[in-house]
């Protein structure tokens, strides 16, 4: 199981996704804004942790660095990079987050985790899985920063409370994650089923 | 005049600065953390605008990088870093933001830019005004790329609206900053008159 994820993808994703590259490249593209934007938030929400403000910097640099290259992706595609619909992975995720402190901090960063770690395991597949040996080179060399990055989140999340609270929490919210992303949706993204 | 500014900052804000550089520091670690804020927000709204994503994502790394030079600093020196209690300044400027679009970019964009060339105004004063030869230095490093984000916010302005209407309303909003930050203050700030 990766990165301590409750339940592996199942085949049939590689297989939806397959047949829409186009739009998994848009979606990703947005995955790395929305992943910028939770680490810039995250420093904004606890500006005096020196040591969260230093890794979470390093998250916002790497994750636009990745969206800029997405985007050079879709350009030399000829695909125009445009809104869409959100699934409701993140949404549903992001709600889990209890909402007072420290609490609040400790999801907040086992969340975003979770979704490097899921994010890792999905580019792993791509990676492995696609013809277009483009994107397949693209999503392996993305695999280590997600597995980086997930790893920087839960440790993190230590410093907000013991880490055996951190842990029970965790397993709860893995359990929840995989319900999430478990549950059917039309659409055809990084983070459905 | 710095860079179109329609005032210079008074003689006195260094006066009262000299005497205050700690909390100084401080409050400036604060603006480069807004500032990187700034960016990725319009990152956020803007996201299509693939020029606009591109130059914010260079100005989120550049602004984060300077906010870790200051929190070293600060560090260095056994000062804590902590929130303090914002002025009226960035506020003020930003409620002048205009609702609709394409205005609200246009303004947006204005106002990061004028609030950039202030800051370039005042490190210019604080390297050549203060003993402190450390900080003095450092507040010379940071006017060259205070300058260039100044140009970029104005440059990117005009691909929202024609040259004309944004130069009448970089004229007004330019008027407008000059009155904010000349307003009395019981707070010695960056931005504090």
């Amino acid at each position: 199981m990766t990165l301590g994820l409750a339940t592996d993808t199942d085949a049939a994703w590689l297989d939806r996704v397959k047949t829409h590259l186009d739009e998994i490249l848009i979606d990703h593209a947005h995955c790395e804004r929305k992943a910028a934007a939770t680490a810039m938030n995250l420093i904004m929400a606890y500006t005096e942790d020196l040591e969260l403000v230093r890794e979470m910097s390093e998250i916002v640099n790497e994750e636009l660095e990745h969206f800029g290259q997405v985007l050079d992706i879709l350009k030399r595609r000829g695909i125009r990079f445009r809104r869409i619909k959100p699934g409701h992975y993140g949404r549903e995720l992001n709600d889990l987050a209890r909402r007072q402190e420290p609490h609040r901090a400790v999801d907040r960063l086992l969340i975003a985790g979770l979704i490097e770690a899921r994010s890792c395991e999905r580019f792993c597949l791509l990676r492995d899985g696609i013809d277009d040996k483009e994107l397949a080179e693209f999503y392996g060399s993305l695999f280590a920063s997600e597995a980086r990055h997930h790893a920087t989140y839960t440790r993190l999340a230590k410093q907000f409370a013991p880490a055996d609270e951190v842990e029970t929490r965790l397993a709860e919210l893995t359990t929840q994650e995989a319900e999430i992303i478990g549950r059917p949706s039309p659409l055809v993204k990084m983070h459905s089923c």
